[in-house]
């Protein structure tokens, strides 16, 4: 195991009923900048729960937060939030109108010049607004981390920082917003905490078995409640412990002090920034051509991972590695999401503009930094 | 899943050679009271390292905190507290250490009449001086929580209190500190952990998967790794994958959404009070004889238990049940742990006494609060 540190203050607060808590939990006198995205919560309910627990605070609201937020549209918040003196911010919505927040937090306080240099530059966040959360989809694990990915469309450039600053005070996690999720949100939601595990966890063993374990109970629990989500969206339990498995993907405990790889995220992004693609699928197509063409380095992760949890424990180890990477995709189409580039009418060209970007960027990726231009040519290839 | 909230801010810091970032995690100017226990930490080394890395600081010492620390022993640094106007507490050694420096926290600024109603009457705490820990044995999982237990010795009582106030503002991890622990504080560290995690999880299945497998992730690494620690104890892989397990196991992390038990040490910290047997050694003469007399209520759990830590599969119910409970006897017993009432010379008296005291208290306990002096007394007798 790695030396490492750790802290993570956000309080959770879960269960149904729960976002009646949301006032309670937010600093007396506060003006709060209520943020949404596409307007889901009108129809769910959630805004209505939020609204009635935060009647005794003055609330100006910000809604048309994009999915893979907009740096332009990001800007226009902190404006509003500058001209109106907002003290405290209140996401309602998922992980896209979370980060979006995030980014508005720290940009609202920002001195050094354009906010854009938190993203382009890592410009280090002296100070934030404070966030609350209300969660309505469970995906990104963005509730209980410092994490934002922003998209600056202008650009096609799709960047993120992370600040303990940014952390939300509270997050409040319903599972009951799952109930009126369409299908295709609840699937992307499943793979994305399934690849976010992956990514702390496939690489090469460092002897940590409590974070293996933690990675592995997560992603068995990923592929047994997920489908019973899927298969029937009023399953109380099932949504919970989707909902608890998300959040536990990506609050950093699982990976402490150990390797970790990104690779899938890096060359996704491209696919969202030049196509799109909503972001767990762009994972869904990576993350196959990543452990074909990593399987000697990530040998002993995928051996581990096929066994823990699909059994896959006979045949040679490049047939048990083969298998592995079949059951993981089998899993990822069962619940909707197709895995192949043409599938998403993606061609060859891509590749070779992908490739060039990261040529010019002229760092390479992965636990090992050691996948360039041709490993990623080679992986995306993987995926005609 | 129940509804629950979960917040835990502390920062460990976690790996060798990391006692020398003590100082850096205390604020400026802080006055320091370094409180420590019977004077271990001036022969391993940490003493050293800790001054060396606090030399900018105005450090005053306290020490000679007992295993089960004496509310008198820390009423003595709660004057001396006042008296220097302390402003940072570092607590540099174990459980004990730990726990009686969150009470001296707690206790310091105390203004609702004597401190001793913390623990008595769970008097609320509203504010407590900040603490910082160095941890010099993996057992308590204090290091992580707001949790304190402190013994009077005038009326043989040993009470506890929580607050998330008196949760340590960073919590030094460095598994060297193993290195040169008796055989005896390993092995009581291993079980204290495991307990701690039985308390959290042998109760009714809720459909808790996470919760479920991560205390299953932290029973089974416990299980291998304790006594590669016991073996050879300079394995410093063994070494850190044991201390994380015993953070982990105690940092209210598995025991979110879940029911709870706590029998154990309740009836366990009878047998520390009255006859001063280590609190490890306590819970591993209990335990076994809980799930005895607890094996219908407990069944699914146990069951469950002994499939995923010993792979216990095959036979009836109560065979299964059985085996269980050997095989947990035979790896309590394996480190070194007796776990009979007659190995360390208690006599049917004592259940008598203990009885007649539970029976004053006139509250009953375990997850369904339904252990009596009745089923407490079939609990001691199954184990003498």
């Amino acid at each position: 195991m790695y030396n490492f540190e750790y802290q993570n203050p956000v309080k959770i607060i879960f269960g149904k009923g729960e976002i009646a808590k949301t006032g309670m939990n937010i600093p007396e006198g506060s003006k709060i900048l209520l943020t949404y995205g596409g307007g889901s919560i009108f129809k769910n309910g959630v805004y209505d729960q939020v609204k009635a627990s935060v009647k005794d605070f003055e609330v100006i609201e910000f809604g048309g937060i994009e999915p893979n937020p907009h740096y332009e549209t990001l800007m226009k918040a902190v404006e509003l939030v500058k001209k109106e003196q907002i003290t405290f911010l209140l996401s309602v919505g998922g992980g896209s109108v979370l980060d979006g927040t995030k980014f508005i937090a720290a940009a609202a306080l920002f001195t050094q010049g354009d906010p854009w240099l938190i993203l382009s530059k890592q410009a280090k966040v002296e100070s934030a607004l404070p966030i609350g959360a209300v969660l309505t989809l469970p995906a990104t694990g963005s509730e209980m981390n410092g994490n934002s990915v922003v998209t600056r469309v202008e650009t096609t450039e799709k960047l993120s920082f992370a600040s303990l600053l940014v952390m939300p005070h509270f997050s409040i996690l319903d599972p009951e917003v799952i109930f009126s999720l369409p299908e295709k949100q609840v699937a992307n939601g499943i793979v994305d905490a399934f690849v976010h595990v992956i990514e702390q966890y496939l690489t090469f063993p460092v002897n940590s078995p409590i974070q293996d374990r933690f990675a592995e109970s997560i992603l068995k629990t990923l592929v047994e409640e997920g489908p019973k989500v899927l298969a029937n969206r009023t399953d109380y339990d099932a949504a919970a412990n989707l909902m608890w498995s998300a959040t536990m993907a990506l609050n950093g405990l699982i990976g402490v002090g150990v390797p970790q790889d990104w690779a899938t995220h890096m060359i996704g992004h491209e696919l969202t920034a030049y196509h799109g693609i909503d972001h767990a699928r762009t994972l869904a197509i990576v993350l196959p051509g990543i452990m074909h063409i990593e399987r000697v380095q990530k040998k002993d992760k995928i051996m581990q991972l096929g066994k823990e949890v699909w059994g896959i424990s006979v045949g040679t180890d490049d047939e048990r590695i083969d298998q592995t990477i079949g059951k993981m995709i089998e899993f990822f189409e069962s619940v909707g999401i197709p895995t192949k580039l043409p599938d998403y009418g993606v061609s060859t060209e891509f590749i070779d503009t992908v490739c060039k970007r990261f040529q010019q960027r002229g760092f390479k990726i992965g636990e090992k930094a050691n996948i360039g231009p041709a490993e990623i040519r080679m992986i995306l290839e993987d995926r005609l």
